[in-house]
């Protein structure tokens, strides 16, 4: 099989991340026979500071041509705390999701048996931990009218959902819940928000096509604290734009690193496959950061595209890196390994 | 002191905790001398039930004549899948919310000594947590624009603040932090909300006038990751509604319980006190639920008042009840001490 893959390193630590996901994909390229032509172009602040837009049309056209990106991170701390800022890396990252039309973002959480100690949740609480959030990416208040009066005294975001917008990842989430253990749950707000009223009503229709699917619904608050006091409760978990972005991260603490997880973000013709963790600028250009979410959002890529095989041997790799203890130092205190052996150790096993 | 207290005990088992923390304040009128003048009034599903309105005219009536409101839960099971339902128990709470202008709602997250078991966070993790979230409660998505389509097929709601209603409970927020540990952290999505980026903008002005208080922002998807990952880390929170609504019920897990948290919604003429749990419709009249949370919603009504010589009685007659395992099943398994067994342990003790 031959990929096109384009590679958006962006900002932070995503480029030396990424060069490890690049190198394991070479490896599978030698020990499988499969063959990926890589492509970089730029986005984020690295974009806003070379062409003044962190997403250049270049960018986005290689992403259109390419069947999948891997992304690095995008942000950078001197846009944050700058109300007026005219533009900003993120920006980049969500006309990326609205224009390749990336509705459905998929992050699996589980708890990994080796890191049961670094959670700060109690191992009888986590052990056994397999749930997978399904988030709508292109819609809701990300992407709704934002509004600031003359003044500067009055600001406003919309949350809008349509039928169809609900509809297509409800499909998703429900096929999902068919292959594993057959519950789904929506997260909502449907007690104060008209727009949760509508994911309510459109998702019970749709579950009705999916008889062994249960399906049942939990308020957000409630989620957040569900997914700390019983994570073992869930399966797929469904949920709008905002909500979405909240409860994945708060699930991430579960594993007892957000330096391993990986998220997939899928359209009608198009993915995207990133590190869930930052760009954590503080530890940029160090050989610091952990390559581990960035290489199995390379292995999401693979498995996207049915290469299971490929995928299985790149996650037997980490877990090896991880047996042996060739991590970097946010998950072994003092180790010498940095970013790049890592991915070299995790690149020879494969 | 005199003060005129409305009792609104809404659903659920909102009737039972209530009745032990108007025992506590009975308790409280003996022995400090105080006088309390009690009116009771529905609110919620029951007052569906029996008026057709969550919030009939004579209770918004009682309540502002009143000094405060002590409230019990609210909800009811039976509307909340029901998308096209008219009315709505909790539109009874959030219209009182309005109505009396209370739009700072102040939680206190600690960790309990005597609770550090229960909690599903570790106790190296948890031990020793202090800080209190200031959230937004009359603005935002819950009282923005809500619309529904003709067909049914598009819904949204409008997310809309002003300065004046960040400004008023940013300077409550800065003067909490004064008194504590002079920290506050300002939590939003700036990255992609324009109303984000006005809350940081107006924190950020107000903050210029308490030199004292060191001010930080963190994105809510990060603060959701923070709470779990290191509580001690904060100090005050100030969020707007729907990040308050999420990230206070996920610091309520830290302290091992949730029938231990009570809260105060304060406004310019008018403060409410209410238990943090819901209506908790399973344990309905079965003499099961913790009445200790809406016993401290008392406590922090003294507080407000001035009274804390008083309020310190409840405290540590809760704190009694908890070391001799005076407590609910929730907290003990298999104790045979029920709702009203232990709201007169915790009475008779002050
Ligand atoms: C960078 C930011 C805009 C983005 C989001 O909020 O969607 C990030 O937090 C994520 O979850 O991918
Ligand atoms: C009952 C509900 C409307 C309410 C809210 O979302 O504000 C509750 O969750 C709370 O936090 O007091």
């Amino acid at each position: 099989m031959t990929l096109k893959i384009a590679l958006l390193p962006g900002d932070g630590v995503g480029p030396e991340v990424l060069a490890q996901a690049v190198k394991c994909l070479e490896a599978v390229e030698e020990t499988f026979n499969q063959r990926f032509i890589f492509k970089e172009a730029l986005v984020g602040a690295i974009a806003i500071d070379k062409k003044g837009t962190p997403l250049p049309d270049t960018t986005l056209k290689l992403c259109k041509e390419s069947d999948a990106v891997l992304f690095g991170a995008i942000g950078d701390p001197k846009y944050d705390n700058d109300p007026d800022a005219k533009v900003r890396p993120e920006q980049g990252l969500l006309q990326l999701r609205k224009e390749l039309g990336l509705f459905a973002n998929i992050r699996p959480v589980l708890s990994h048996p080796t890191l049961l100690d670094k959670s700060p949740l109690k191992k009888k609480v986590i052990n056994g931990t397999d749930f997978v959030i399904y988030r709508e990416l292109t819609g809701g208040i990300y992407f709704g009218e934002k509004k600031l009066n003359e003044e500067g005294t009055k600001a406003s975001d919309l949350c809008e959902y349509t039928e169809k917008e609900i509809s297509r990842i409800a499909h998703l989430a429900f096929k999902a819940a068919k292959g594993r253990k057959k519950k789904l749950t929506l997260v909502d707000k449907a007690n104060v928000l008209e727009s949760s009223r509508l994911w309510r009503k459109v998702v019970t229709r749709i579950g009705e096509s999916y008889p062994e699917v249960a399906l049942d619904f939990l308020f957000v608050d409630n989620a957040a604290m569900q997914i700390i006091l019983n994570p073992k409760q869930f399966d797929v978990i469904l949920t709008e734009n905002m909500f979405g972005d909240i409860i994945s991260d708060e699930g991430s603490v579960i594993g007892g690193s957000i330096g391993l997880l990986a998220s997939a973000s899928i359209g009608e013709e198009n993915a995207l496959f990133e590190p869930i963790h930052g760009s954590y600028p503080q530890a940029k250009g160090k050989d610091i950061a952990n390559p581990i979410a960035s290489i199995l959002a390379a292995a999401m890529l693979l498995e996207h595209f049915g290469l299971a095989e490929e995928a299985w041997a790149i996650k037997k790799a980490v877990d090896k890196s991880l047996k042996k203890g060739i991590v970097t130092p946010d998950l072994k205190e003092n180790s010498q390994y940095g970013t790049n052996q890592v991915g070299d150790f995790i690149a020879h096993n494969i």
